[in-house]
Protein backbone atom coordinates (compact mmCIF):
# COMPACT_ATOMS: atom_id res chain seq x y z
CA UNK A 1 0.00 0.00 0.00
CA UNK A 2 1.44 4.12 -0.32
CA UNK A 3 1.74 4.80 3.14
CA UNK A 4 2.56 8.57 3.84
CA UNK A 5 5.24 9.00 6.90
CA UNK A 6 4.90 12.37 8.95
CA UNK A 7 8.11 13.57 9.42
CA UNK A 8 11.29 11.72 8.23
CA UNK A 9 12.91 12.87 11.34
CA UNK A 10 15.72 10.36 12.86
CA UNK A 11 13.53 7.98 13.87
CA UNK A 12 10.99 8.55 11.62
CA UNK A 13 13.20 7.93 8.40
CA UNK A 14 14.08 4.56 9.77
CA UNK A 15 10.24 4.15 9.88
CA UNK A 16 9.68 5.28 6.53
CA UNK A 17 13.04 3.02 5.65
CA UNK A 18 11.12 0.04 7.08
CA UNK A 19 8.36 -0.05 5.75
CA UNK A 20 9.66 0.61 2.54
CA UNK A 21 11.56 -2.66 3.17
CA UNK A 22 8.23 -4.28 3.73
CA UNK A 23 7.29 -3.82 0.58
CA UNK A 24 5.12 -0.53 0.74
CA UNK A 25 5.19 2.78 -1.40
CA UNK A 26 6.11 5.17 0.96
CA UNK A 27 5.90 8.97 0.48
CA UNK A 28 6.12 12.01 2.66
CA UNK A 29 5.73 15.89 1.63
CA UNK A 30 9.13 17.96 1.49
CA UNK A 31 6.89 21.17 1.70
CA UNK A 32 8.41 23.55 4.14
CA UNK A 33 10.69 20.70 5.67
CA UNK A 34 14.10 21.37 6.64
CA UNK A 35 17.26 21.06 4.78
CA UNK A 36 18.09 17.79 7.10
CA UNK A 37 14.60 16.02 6.75
CA UNK A 38 15.41 16.30 3.03
CA UNK A 39 18.44 14.62 3.10
CA UNK A 40 16.82 12.30 5.33
CA UNK A 41 14.06 11.36 3.29
CA UNK A 42 15.89 10.64 0.38
CA UNK A 43 15.07 7.49 -1.34
CA UNK A 44 10.93 8.35 -0.48
CA UNK A 45 8.62 9.38 -2.72
CA UNK A 46 8.06 13.18 -2.33
CA UNK A 47 4.52 14.08 -2.72
CA UNK A 48 5.15 17.67 -2.05
CA UNK A 49 2.42 18.91 0.01
CA UNK A 50 0.89 17.44 2.62
CA UNK A 51 -2.51 17.37 0.84
CA UNK A 52 -1.49 15.48 -2.05
CA UNK A 53 0.45 13.13 0.31
CA UNK A 54 -2.88 12.07 2.32
CA UNK A 55 -5.02 12.20 -0.79
CA UNK A 56 -2.31 9.67 -2.26
CA UNK A 57 -2.09 7.61 0.94
CA UNK A 58 -4.02 4.78 2.73
CA UNK A 59 -2.21 4.87 5.71
CA UNK A 60 -0.45 8.43 7.45
CA UNK A 61 2.14 7.51 10.16
CA UNK A 62 2.60 10.42 12.48
CA UNK A 63 6.11 10.57 13.96
CA UNK A 64 6.40 13.82 15.48
CA UNK A 65 7.50 15.97 18.84
CA UNK A 66 4.97 15.03 21.46
CA UNK A 67 3.90 18.68 21.91
CA UNK A 68 2.53 18.26 17.97
CA UNK A 69 0.88 15.14 17.97
CA UNK A 70 -2.81 16.77 17.64
CA UNK A 71 -1.74 19.79 15.69
CA UNK A 72 -0.42 16.86 12.89
CA UNK A 73 -3.53 15.34 13.50
CA UNK A 74 -5.37 18.52 12.80
CA UNK A 75 -3.78 18.97 9.74
CA UNK A 76 -4.24 15.70 8.31
CA UNK A 77 -7.78 15.83 8.90
CA UNK A 78 -7.78 19.22 6.88
CA UNK A 79 -6.62 17.50 3.87
CA UNK A 80 -9.93 15.70 3.89
CA UNK A 81 -8.10 12.43 4.80
CA UNK A 82 -10.33 9.31 4.92
CA UNK A 83 -7.53 5.98 5.52
CA UNK A 84 -6.09 5.36 8.29
CA UNK A 85 -4.13 7.19 10.77
CA UNK A 86 -1.38 5.80 13.01
CA UNK A 87 -0.57 8.30 15.79
CA UNK A 88 3.50 6.56 16.36
CA UNK A 89 4.22 9.28 18.73
CA UNK A 90 5.40 9.21 22.60
CA UNK A 91 2.61 11.09 23.96
CA UNK A 92 -0.76 10.32 26.50
CA UNK A 93 -3.38 7.85 26.34
CA UNK A 94 -5.68 11.13 27.00
CA UNK A 95 -3.33 12.68 24.04
CA UNK A 96 -4.45 9.84 21.38
CA UNK A 97 -7.90 10.18 22.50
CA UNK A 98 -7.85 13.81 21.48
CA UNK A 99 -6.39 13.00 17.93
CA UNK A 100 -8.92 10.19 18.08
CA UNK A 101 -11.80 13.17 18.07
CA UNK A 102 -9.90 14.64 14.89
CA UNK A 103 -9.03 11.56 12.38
CA UNK A 104 -11.63 8.71 11.59
CA UNK A 105 -9.72 5.55 11.80
CA UNK A 106 -7.21 5.50 14.01
CA UNK A 107 -4.27 3.12 15.42
CA UNK A 108 -2.74 4.15 18.13
CA UNK A 109 1.22 3.51 18.26
CA UNK A 110 4.13 4.05 20.41
CA UNK A 111 8.03 3.27 19.22
CA UNK A 112 10.42 1.66 21.77
CA UNK A 113 14.01 1.52 20.98
CA UNK A 114 16.91 3.64 18.99
CA UNK A 115 16.50 4.51 15.49
CA UNK A 116 15.84 1.20 13.59
CA UNK A 117 18.78 0.77 11.77
CA UNK A 118 19.37 -2.82 11.80
CA UNK A 119 16.53 -5.80 12.96
CA UNK A 120 15.97 -6.52 16.54
CA UNK A 121 16.78 -3.13 18.33
CA UNK A 122 13.72 -1.11 17.89
CA UNK A 123 9.27 -2.25 18.38
CA UNK A 124 6.62 -0.52 17.50
CA UNK A 125 3.44 -0.82 18.99
CA UNK A 126 -0.21 -1.15 17.72
CA UNK A 127 -3.63 -1.18 19.40
CA UNK A 128 -7.21 -0.34 18.71
CA UNK A 129 -9.35 -2.56 16.09
CA UNK A 130 -6.94 -2.19 13.11
CA UNK A 131 -3.54 -2.89 15.07
CA UNK A 132 -3.35 -7.01 14.51
CA UNK A 133 -3.99 -6.36 10.57
CA UNK A 134 -1.97 -3.40 10.26
CA UNK A 135 1.24 -5.16 11.74
CA UNK A 136 1.07 -8.06 9.75
CA UNK A 137 1.32 -5.68 6.93
CA UNK A 138 3.63 -3.71 8.20
CA UNK A 139 6.43 -6.19 9.58
CA UNK A 140 9.02 -7.15 7.20
CA UNK A 141 11.77 -4.29 7.55
CA UNK A 142 14.17 -3.82 10.42
CA UNK A 143 11.34 -2.30 12.71
CA UNK A 144 9.53 -5.07 14.51
CA UNK A 145 5.88 -4.07 14.67
CA UNK A 146 4.00 -6.09 17.54
CA UNK A 147 0.00 -5.57 18.18
CA UNK A 148 -1.44 -5.41 21.60
CA UNK A 149 -4.82 -6.88 22.34
CA UNK A 150 -6.01 -4.33 23.69
CA UNK A 151 -8.23 -0.57 22.95
CA UNK A 152 -6.52 3.14 21.39
CA UNK A 153 -4.29 4.21 24.40
CA UNK A 154 -2.52 0.70 25.34
CA UNK A 155 0.18 1.36 22.90
CA UNK A 156 0.41 5.20 24.02
CA UNK A 157 0.39 3.40 27.87
CA UNK A 158 3.34 1.25 26.95
CA UNK A 159 5.78 3.48 25.24
CA UNK A 160 4.32 6.15 29.16
CA UNK A 161 5.25 3.26 31.35
CA UNK A 162 8.59 2.43 29.01
CA UNK A 163 10.14 5.74 28.93
CA UNK A 164 8.62 6.80 32.73
CA UNK A 165 11.29 4.65 34.17
CA UNK A 166 14.03 5.03 31.59
CA UNK A 167 14.01 8.72 31.20
CA UNK A 168 12.75 9.67 34.28
CA UNK A 169 15.56 7.66 36.18
CA UNK A 170 18.14 9.19 33.69
CA UNK A 171 17.27 12.70 34.88
CA UNK A 172 16.78 11.41 38.58
CA UNK A 173 20.38 10.14 38.14
CA UNK A 174 21.85 13.72 36.56
CA UNK A 175 19.67 15.60 39.65
CA UNK A 176 21.36 13.48 41.95
CA UNK A 177 24.98 14.07 40.37
CA UNK A 178 23.84 17.75 40.28
CA UNK A 179 23.41 17.88 43.88
CA UNK A 180 26.58 16.13 44.52
CA UNK A 181 28.71 18.59 42.82
CA UNK A 182 26.86 21.56 44.44
CA UNK A 183 26.94 20.38 47.78
CA UNK A 184 30.62 19.69 47.48
CA UNK A 185 30.36 15.50 47.96
CA UNK A 186 30.85 14.38 44.49
CA UNK A 187 34.34 12.57 45.50
CA UNK A 188 32.84 11.21 48.53
CA UNK A 189 29.61 9.66 46.66
CA UNK A 190 31.87 8.11 43.66
CA UNK A 191 33.53 6.66 46.21
CA UNK A 192 30.76 4.91 48.18
CA UNK A 193 28.87 4.03 45.01
CA UNK A 194 32.31 2.36 43.99
CA UNK A 195 31.58 0.23 47.04
CA UNK A 196 28.13 -0.42 47.18
CA UNK A 197 26.48 0.45 43.96
CA UNK A 198 29.42 -0.52 41.40
CA UNK A 199 29.03 0.98 37.70
CA UNK A 200 26.88 3.76 38.65
CA UNK A 201 29.45 6.72 38.46
CA UNK A 202 30.03 5.29 34.89
CA UNK A 203 26.38 4.96 34.27
CA UNK A 204 26.09 8.82 35.47
CA UNK A 205 28.96 9.85 32.51
CA UNK A 206 27.27 7.75 29.93
CA UNK A 207 24.05 9.22 30.64
CA UNK A 208 24.99 12.56 30.49
CA UNK A 209 26.90 11.64 26.81
CA UNK A 210 24.08 9.68 25.81
CA UNK A 211 21.15 11.76 27.36
CA UNK A 212 22.32 15.26 26.56
CA UNK A 213 22.02 15.69 23.06
CA UNK A 214 18.47 14.17 23.05
CA UNK A 215 17.34 16.46 26.23
CA UNK A 216 15.74 18.84 23.97
CA UNK A 217 12.83 16.67 22.97
CA UNK A 218 12.51 14.88 26.18
CA UNK A 219 10.81 17.56 28.56
CA UNK A 220 7.29 17.33 26.23
CA UNK A 221 7.84 13.35 26.67
CA UNK A 222 8.00 14.04 30.20
CA UNK A 223 4.88 16.28 30.70
CA UNK A 224 2.88 13.39 28.92
CA UNK A 225 4.15 11.05 31.15
CA UNK A 226 3.03 13.51 33.99
CA UNK A 227 -0.24 13.30 32.65
CA UNK A 228 -0.54 9.86 32.19
CA UNK A 229 0.15 9.05 35.85
CA UNK A 230 -1.68 11.91 37.25
CA UNK A 231 -4.79 10.40 35.19
CA UNK A 232 -4.31 7.08 37.12
CA UNK A 233 -4.14 9.19 40.54
CA UNK A 234 -0.26 8.50 40.83
CA UNK A 235 2.62 11.45 41.19
CA UNK A 236 3.21 13.06 38.74
CA UNK A 237 6.45 14.93 40.27
CA UNK A 238 8.98 12.57 39.20
CA UNK A 239 8.07 13.34 35.37
CA UNK A 240 7.61 17.34 36.04
CA UNK A 241 11.01 17.50 37.83
CA UNK A 242 12.67 15.65 34.64
CA UNK A 243 10.92 17.73 31.98
CA UNK A 244 12.43 20.65 34.44
CA UNK A 245 15.88 19.05 34.34
CA UNK A 246 15.82 18.25 30.76
CA UNK A 247 14.57 21.64 29.85
CA UNK A 248 18.24 23.43 31.15
CA UNK A 249 19.60 21.01 29.16
CA UNK A 250 18.65 22.38 25.72
CA UNK A 251 21.56 23.73 24.90
CA UNK A 252 23.21 20.79 23.65
CA UNK A 253 21.13 19.58 21.17
CA UNK A 254 22.93 17.29 18.56
CA UNK A 255 26.01 17.94 20.21
CA UNK A 256 28.44 15.31 18.38
CA UNK A 257 29.96 14.05 20.47
CA UNK A 258 27.22 14.34 23.39
CA UNK A 259 28.86 16.48 25.98
CA UNK A 260 31.08 15.42 29.54
CA UNK A 261 29.08 14.99 32.96
CA UNK A 262 30.88 18.13 33.93
CA UNK A 263 29.30 20.58 31.10
CA UNK A 264 25.89 18.87 32.08
CA UNK A 265 26.52 19.53 35.72
CA UNK A 266 27.23 23.31 35.08
CA UNK A 267 24.38 23.86 32.49
CA UNK A 268 22.66 22.06 35.25
CA UNK A 269 23.49 24.67 38.52
CA UNK A 270 23.92 27.61 36.62
CA UNK B 1 34.60 7.04 76.30
CA UNK B 2 30.79 6.91 77.89
CA UNK B 3 28.87 7.43 74.49
CA UNK B 4 24.87 7.86 74.81
CA UNK B 5 22.65 6.53 71.80
CA UNK B 6 19.17 8.44 71.02
CA UNK B 7 17.70 6.09 70.39
CA UNK B 8 18.37 2.01 69.72
CA UNK B 9 16.12 1.42 67.38
CA UNK B 10 16.77 -1.32 64.50
CA UNK B 11 19.81 0.82 63.19
CA UNK B 12 20.77 2.50 66.72
CA UNK B 13 20.89 -0.70 68.39
CA UNK B 14 23.62 -1.89 65.43
CA UNK B 15 25.15 1.36 66.07
CA UNK B 16 25.67 1.08 69.79
CA UNK B 17 26.47 -2.48 69.35
CA UNK B 18 29.42 -1.50 67.23
CA UNK B 19 30.74 1.26 69.67
CA UNK B 20 30.74 -1.36 72.66
CA UNK B 21 32.31 -3.43 70.34
CA UNK B 22 35.38 -0.71 69.40
CA UNK B 23 36.32 -0.65 73.76
CA UNK B 24 33.51 2.56 74.81
CA UNK B 25 30.90 2.41 77.47
CA UNK B 26 27.70 2.81 75.61
CA UNK B 27 24.87 3.62 77.26
CA UNK B 28 20.86 4.60 76.70
CA UNK B 29 17.64 5.44 78.29
CA UNK B 30 14.72 3.80 78.65
CA UNK B 31 12.59 6.87 79.80
CA UNK B 32 9.46 6.66 77.73
CA UNK B 33 10.66 3.97 74.66
CA UNK B 34 8.75 1.18 73.83
CA UNK B 35 8.81 -2.59 74.82
CA UNK B 36 10.92 -3.31 71.46
CA UNK B 37 13.33 -0.37 71.61
CA UNK B 38 14.07 -2.24 75.55
CA UNK B 39 14.50 -5.41 73.58
CA UNK B 40 16.98 -4.20 71.49
CA UNK B 41 18.97 -2.50 74.14
CA UNK B 42 19.54 -5.17 76.09
CA UNK B 43 23.46 -4.76 76.75
CA UNK B 44 23.26 -1.63 76.72
CA UNK B 45 23.98 0.14 79.97
CA UNK B 46 20.58 2.01 81.11
CA UNK B 47 20.78 5.91 81.97
CA UNK B 48 17.26 5.42 82.94
CA UNK B 49 16.24 9.02 82.24
CA UNK B 50 17.44 11.35 79.41
CA UNK B 51 19.15 14.05 81.22
CA UNK B 52 21.13 11.23 83.37
CA UNK B 53 22.27 9.98 80.34
CA UNK B 54 23.22 13.62 78.65
CA UNK B 55 24.97 14.06 82.62
CA UNK B 56 27.49 10.54 82.05
CA UNK B 57 27.86 11.26 78.53
CA UNK B 58 31.32 12.45 76.60
CA UNK B 59 29.48 11.66 73.43
CA UNK B 60 25.79 11.47 72.41
CA UNK B 61 24.61 10.27 69.28
CA UNK B 62 21.16 11.04 67.64
CA UNK B 63 19.99 7.75 65.50
CA UNK B 64 16.27 8.85 64.91
CA UNK B 65 13.49 9.86 61.89
CA UNK B 66 14.61 12.65 60.55
CA UNK B 67 12.07 14.90 61.45
CA UNK B 68 12.34 14.00 64.88
CA UNK B 69 15.92 15.73 64.36
CA UNK B 70 16.11 18.89 65.93
CA UNK B 71 13.57 18.33 68.77
CA UNK B 72 15.63 15.47 70.20
CA UNK B 73 19.10 17.66 70.03
CA UNK B 74 16.54 20.60 71.69
CA UNK B 75 15.57 18.07 74.46
CA UNK B 76 19.55 16.83 74.63
CA UNK B 77 20.49 20.65 74.86
CA UNK B 78 17.53 21.72 77.23
CA UNK B 79 19.62 18.96 79.37
CA UNK B 80 23.03 21.29 79.71
CA UNK B 81 24.93 18.74 77.80
CA UNK B 82 28.47 19.93 76.87
CA UNK B 83 30.23 17.44 75.21
CA UNK B 84 30.01 16.03 71.11
CA UNK B 85 26.75 15.76 69.60
CA UNK B 86 26.82 13.98 66.53
CA UNK B 87 23.66 13.68 64.59
CA UNK B 88 24.04 10.34 62.03
CA UNK B 89 20.75 10.93 60.93
CA UNK B 90 19.14 11.37 57.17
CA UNK B 91 18.86 15.01 56.80
CA UNK B 92 18.84 18.01 54.62
CA UNK B 93 22.20 19.74 55.65
CA UNK B 94 20.31 22.95 56.43
CA UNK B 95 18.60 20.46 59.16
CA UNK B 96 21.62 19.83 60.39
CA UNK B 97 22.86 23.59 60.54
CA UNK B 98 19.82 24.10 62.73
CA UNK B 99 20.82 21.32 65.11
CA UNK B 100 24.24 23.10 65.11
CA UNK B 101 22.35 26.41 66.66
CA UNK B 102 21.18 24.22 69.31
CA UNK B 103 23.92 22.01 70.91
CA UNK B 104 27.55 23.07 71.25
CA UNK B 105 30.05 21.08 69.92
CA UNK B 106 28.55 19.14 66.78
CA UNK B 107 29.58 16.76 64.28
CA UNK B 108 27.70 15.78 61.56
CA UNK B 109 26.71 12.28 60.55
CA UNK B 110 25.21 9.70 57.89
CA UNK B 111 24.47 6.26 57.96
CA UNK B 112 25.10 4.57 54.56
CA UNK B 113 24.05 0.83 54.26
CA UNK B 114 21.38 -2.23 56.64
CA UNK B 115 21.76 -2.08 60.22
CA UNK B 116 25.49 -2.76 60.96
CA UNK B 117 25.47 -6.18 61.89
CA UNK B 118 28.61 -7.27 60.15
CA UNK B 119 31.21 -5.97 59.05
CA UNK B 120 31.96 -4.67 55.14
CA UNK B 121 27.77 -3.37 55.01
CA UNK B 122 27.51 -0.53 56.48
CA UNK B 123 29.58 2.75 56.79
CA UNK B 124 29.03 6.08 59.01
CA UNK B 125 30.74 9.30 57.13
CA UNK B 126 31.18 12.07 59.82
CA UNK B 127 32.46 15.76 58.36
CA UNK B 128 32.86 18.72 60.93
CA UNK B 129 35.91 19.69 63.04
CA UNK B 130 35.79 16.65 64.97
CA UNK B 131 35.77 14.59 62.62
CA UNK B 132 38.43 13.15 62.12
CA UNK B 133 39.15 11.94 65.50
CA UNK B 134 35.93 11.09 66.43
CA UNK B 135 36.20 8.63 63.40
CA UNK B 136 39.36 7.12 65.15
CA UNK B 137 37.47 6.81 68.08
CA UNK B 138 34.81 5.18 67.07
CA UNK B 139 36.25 2.29 64.33
CA UNK B 140 36.86 -1.09 65.52
CA UNK B 141 33.38 -2.77 65.44
CA UNK B 142 31.57 -3.98 62.75
CA UNK B 143 30.47 -0.47 61.76
CA UNK B 144 32.68 1.77 59.92
CA UNK B 145 33.29 5.04 60.67
CA UNK B 146 35.00 7.21 57.44
CA UNK B 147 35.58 11.00 58.09
CA UNK B 148 34.72 13.35 54.83
CA UNK B 149 37.57 16.46 55.07
CA UNK B 150 35.00 18.85 54.93
CA UNK B 151 32.65 20.75 57.19
CA UNK B 152 29.29 20.14 59.20
CA UNK B 153 26.71 19.43 56.27
CA UNK B 154 29.21 17.40 53.85
CA UNK B 155 28.51 13.52 56.13
CA UNK B 156 24.72 14.86 55.54
CA UNK B 157 24.52 16.17 51.73
CA UNK B 158 26.54 12.75 50.60
CA UNK B 159 23.54 10.76 52.37
CA UNK B 160 21.10 13.01 50.78
CA UNK B 161 22.66 12.46 47.04
CA UNK B 162 23.06 8.78 48.12
CA UNK B 163 19.03 7.93 49.22
CA UNK B 164 18.21 10.42 46.50
CA UNK B 165 19.12 7.55 43.90
CA UNK B 166 18.17 4.80 45.92
CA UNK B 167 15.39 5.28 47.29
CA UNK B 168 13.86 7.98 44.51
CA UNK B 169 14.65 5.53 42.13
CA UNK B 170 12.81 2.75 44.00
CA UNK B 171 9.76 5.10 44.50
CA UNK B 172 10.04 5.93 40.73
CA UNK B 173 9.94 2.25 39.95
CA UNK B 174 6.91 1.55 41.81
CA UNK B 175 5.20 4.80 40.32
CA UNK B 176 6.08 3.12 36.80
CA UNK B 177 4.59 -0.35 37.84
CA UNK B 178 1.47 0.90 39.38
CA UNK B 179 0.86 3.07 35.83
CA UNK B 180 1.56 -0.02 34.16
CA UNK B 181 -1.24 -1.92 35.80
CA UNK B 182 -3.61 1.09 36.05
CA UNK B 183 -3.31 1.31 32.03
CA UNK B 184 -4.32 -2.13 31.69
CA UNK B 185 0.03 -3.07 30.43
CA UNK B 186 1.55 -4.40 32.75
CA UNK B 187 1.99 -7.57 30.84
CA UNK B 188 3.39 -5.55 27.65
CA UNK B 189 5.78 -4.00 29.92
CA UNK B 190 6.96 -7.15 31.69
CA UNK B 191 7.79 -8.76 27.62
CA UNK B 192 9.31 -5.61 26.57
CA UNK B 193 11.59 -5.40 29.66
CA UNK B 194 12.21 -8.89 29.42
CA UNK B 195 13.84 -7.84 25.75
CA UNK B 196 15.30 -4.95 26.65
CA UNK B 197 16.30 -4.54 30.39
CA UNK B 198 16.50 -8.15 31.57
CA UNK B 199 16.11 -7.83 35.11
CA UNK B 200 13.63 -5.23 35.67
CA UNK B 201 10.21 -7.21 36.14
CA UNK B 202 12.47 -9.05 39.09
CA UNK B 203 13.91 -5.68 40.06
CA UNK B 204 10.66 -4.02 41.12
CA UNK B 205 9.15 -7.28 42.88
CA UNK B 206 12.12 -7.25 44.95
CA UNK B 207 11.61 -3.81 45.66
CA UNK B 208 7.84 -3.57 46.49
CA UNK B 209 9.51 -6.73 49.39
CA UNK B 210 11.83 -4.87 50.23
CA UNK B 211 10.94 -1.19 50.55
CA UNK B 212 7.17 -1.85 51.72
CA UNK B 213 8.19 -2.44 55.52
CA UNK B 214 10.43 0.35 55.23
CA UNK B 215 7.97 3.08 53.19
CA UNK B 216 6.34 4.13 56.76
CA UNK B 217 9.77 6.15 57.79
CA UNK B 218 11.14 7.50 53.89
CA UNK B 219 8.38 9.69 53.17
CA UNK B 220 10.44 11.78 56.07
CA UNK B 221 13.59 11.31 54.83
CA UNK B 222 12.70 11.79 50.91
CA UNK B 223 11.39 15.87 51.85
CA UNK B 224 15.17 16.15 53.46
CA UNK B 225 15.87 14.84 50.45
CA UNK B 226 13.61 17.13 47.97
CA UNK B 227 14.76 20.55 50.22
CA UNK B 228 18.38 19.91 49.85
CA UNK B 229 17.94 19.62 45.97
CA UNK B 230 16.22 22.55 46.23
CA UNK B 231 18.47 24.67 47.59
CA UNK B 232 20.85 24.09 45.12
CA UNK B 233 18.37 25.26 42.66
CA UNK B 234 17.41 21.48 41.61
CA UNK B 235 13.93 20.35 41.46
CA UNK B 236 12.64 18.47 43.92
CA UNK B 237 9.96 17.48 42.61
CA UNK B 238 11.18 13.36 42.17
CA UNK B 239 11.22 13.38 46.23
CA UNK B 240 8.05 15.15 46.55
CA UNK B 241 6.57 12.17 44.69
CA UNK B 242 8.56 10.08 45.83
CA UNK B 243 7.18 10.73 49.30
CA UNK B 244 3.81 10.82 48.26
CA UNK B 245 4.31 7.55 47.28
CA UNK B 246 5.65 6.14 50.15
CA UNK B 247 2.77 7.47 52.37
CA UNK B 248 0.79 5.42 50.33
CA UNK B 249 2.13 2.00 51.67
CA UNK B 250 2.40 2.73 55.09
CA UNK B 251 0.22 0.39 56.01
CA UNK B 252 2.89 -2.37 55.35
CA UNK B 253 4.89 -0.81 58.20
CA UNK B 254 7.60 -3.90 59.67
CA UNK B 255 5.45 -6.35 57.78
CA UNK B 256 7.00 -9.88 57.27
CA UNK B 257 7.63 -10.95 55.11
CA UNK B 258 7.17 -7.92 52.73
CA UNK B 259 4.57 -7.75 50.44
CA UNK B 260 3.70 -8.71 47.20
CA UNK B 261 3.89 -6.18 44.37
CA UNK B 262 0.21 -6.62 43.78
CA UNK B 263 -0.48 -5.43 47.38
CA UNK B 264 1.76 -2.95 46.90
CA UNK B 265 0.73 -1.90 43.35
CA UNK B 266 -3.48 -2.12 45.24
CA UNK B 267 -2.52 0.51 47.96
CA UNK B 268 -0.81 2.75 45.27
CA UNK B 269 -3.84 2.97 43.17
CA UNK B 270 -6.05 3.06 45.95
Amino acid sequence: MRIGVLHPGKMGSTVAASFAAAGHEVAWASEDRSDATVARAAGLIDSGSLSALCDSSRLVVSVCPPHAAVAVARAVAATGFDGTYLDANAVAPATVAAVGTVVGDLVDGSIIGPPAREPGTTRMYLSGEGAPDLAEALNGGPLEVRAIEAPVGAASALKMAYAGWTKGSAALLLAIAGYAEAAGVRDALAAEWHESIPGLTDRVERTSRGVGPKAWRFAGEMREIAASLASEGLPDGFHLAAADLYEHLSGFKDAYPGPELDDVLRELLD
